[in-house]
């Protein structure tokens, strides 16, 4: 895994996935007391950073592997990548999804003309499911976050954020980012180590699901007590990855953690600031951004906003907050 | 009004005002039956296309005049454009509005550093309320449509999507656009002609709001008989513009207009499949795209969706359409 699989990512994705561009708000530079830029990857094809990921491993699979199709276990925005992207290829997919996932990431994952199968994210291991099926159909299994062609890919979303905050003159700051396994948090680290070494990043979790601050913290992989029951699904996962960890561990951190309430008020405010839709999970980096969580070293300050796909019910209650 | 007008203003826009990207999803156009590419300007500083208009009008005073303040009279997208653009040229502004604007359009003006003026849209003329205050004071009046260099900076929004277009290999295409009194339409029709001649650009109304559909009809400017009543308020204008009708008239049309449950079922997709928050007039294009009210001729559609500024009230309304 090394910066070279980030740049050669980027050119295989090329004309197949989205710029974003860099947002920014004086209302939220005043809650701030200081500079936010947002990264809206919520923009992104599916609706998250996922799409990259996805994009990358498919693209870089041997054609005859990739038209015998593919197949990955997400709690959702991984399961809409690698859907949209095997489409593109005209590949195959079956998707194992937790059967809590939102129904919305369901019905999508579904339409983009995956096969889903379901699984109980309590009692059944996605793993084992996802090998299984891997053998049995002869499908190539792509990891949500310890794969380095995904980690290549998410690292894109870095090299971008490098170039455009360079255009304005930004090469000091924080860079916060929401950080699940770890894939998009470990990526963006490789890339701006070397193109951006300015920007310090930062994962970010939500409160009781802190995997990756504690692994920081005691320099060993450490796990959660629960996984499941909270509002940011899309970044619950039991413990940083094998390929995720030690990237982490040599450049980034310390990691920072965001309730609930703050979450939510993020989402509200990134309606009500910057046109965009959060999904709780995409948003607990703006939360860390605006209620002053990070360092105020830096006067500026990145938040990544990894996705949006969140059900209108959840929507109108971050709403309510406003 | 020519073309060399909206690329000097590109010029003095470069750096301050965002290019946005052109969005897009499977599932849009699933519903449209084709291609449909998205421009979304509610992306833009201060959550309109209209921050182009305001910048390219203000960067073109001569500094001692600027320096003196603007005024500006508006239902509220012009508002804020005006506000900060003004703010970021450090240049004082009083800003005419409707008392029965939105609340969030009226509060964001004011904390965007300019002076508010309100005024009752049904019984007193905002034209001759803005011209008393511009003499008294000494401020320089800017018209959110019938002015050239106005009309200049909406029209950088048509060079963007040519130029977009054209990357993705689009150059045939049917490209609607929200219209009150035809800054934005007048602008990118100019645009286009020179870039993009394959664009048809088609003006889109609220029903019952269609002066400009019927002018382009008669070819002669048509009044609305009402002038509030309808959630589209942005684009609520009385007729089309002395400068912009003309630019209309020679190259665009025929317009297409929209009910309000069109309108909030697209504000409604627009969440659900594009991450993004459109207001009611700001949507009032893509509502015709995916109600196919344009001609299928074209094998793609591009819709500009020109704002955002949404109260949560409204857009919580929008939701509970899907």
């Amino acid at each position: 895994m090394n910066f070279e699989m980030i740049q050669n990512a980027a050119q295989r994705l090329k004309g197949h996935v989205r710029h974003t561009p860099l947002l920014s708000s004086p209302f939220l530079d005043r809650i701030a007391g200081r500079r936010v830029l947002i990264k809206p990857e919520c923009l992104q094809h599916t609706g998250s950073f996922k799409f990259r990921g996805a994009w990358s491993a498919i693209s870089a699979l041997d054609p005859e592997v990739r038209n015998c199709g593919v197949i990955a276990f997400s709690s959702g925005n991984h399961a809409q990548g690698i859907a949209y992207a095997a489409k593109r290829h005209k590949a195959p997919s079956v998707i194992v999804m937790p059967a809590d996932a939102p129904a919305l990431k369901i019905e999508n994952t579904r339409a983009l003309g995956a096969e889903v199968v379901l699984y109980d994210r309590e009692n059944e291991d996605r793993d084992a499911i996802g090998e299984a099926l891997s053998v049995e159909r002869g499908l190539t299994l792509i990891r949500p976050f310890d794969d380095p062609q995904v980690i290549a890919g998410q690292g894109t979303t870095g090299l971008e954020i490098a170039a455009d905050a360079a255009a304005m003159g930004v090469t000091e700051a924080e860079l916060l980012v929401p950080c699940g396994g770890g894939g998009l948090t470990s990526g963006i680290t490789l890339a701006c180590a070397e193109r951006a070494p300015g920007l310090q990043v930062r994962p970010v979790e939500p409160e009781g699901f802190d995997d990756v601050k504690r692994s920081l913290e005691t320099g060993e992989i450490q796990r959660n007590a629960r996984t499941s029951g909270n509002i940011c699904d899309a970044i619950i996962t039991p413990q940083p990855g094998n390929l995720t960890f030690p990237i982490l561990k040599a450049r980034c951190g310390p990691g920072i953690t965001v309730t609930e309430e703050e979450t939510l008020q993020a989402v509200a405010l990134a309606f009500l600031r910057l046109k965009i839709v959060a999904e709780p999970g995409g948003a607990v980096a703006l939360a860390a951004a605006l209620t002053g969580k990070a360092s105020p070293a830096c006067e500026t300050v990145i938040a990544v906003v990894s996705g949006g796909n969140v059900d209108p019910a959840m929507f109108q209650r971050a709403l309510a907050s406003l």
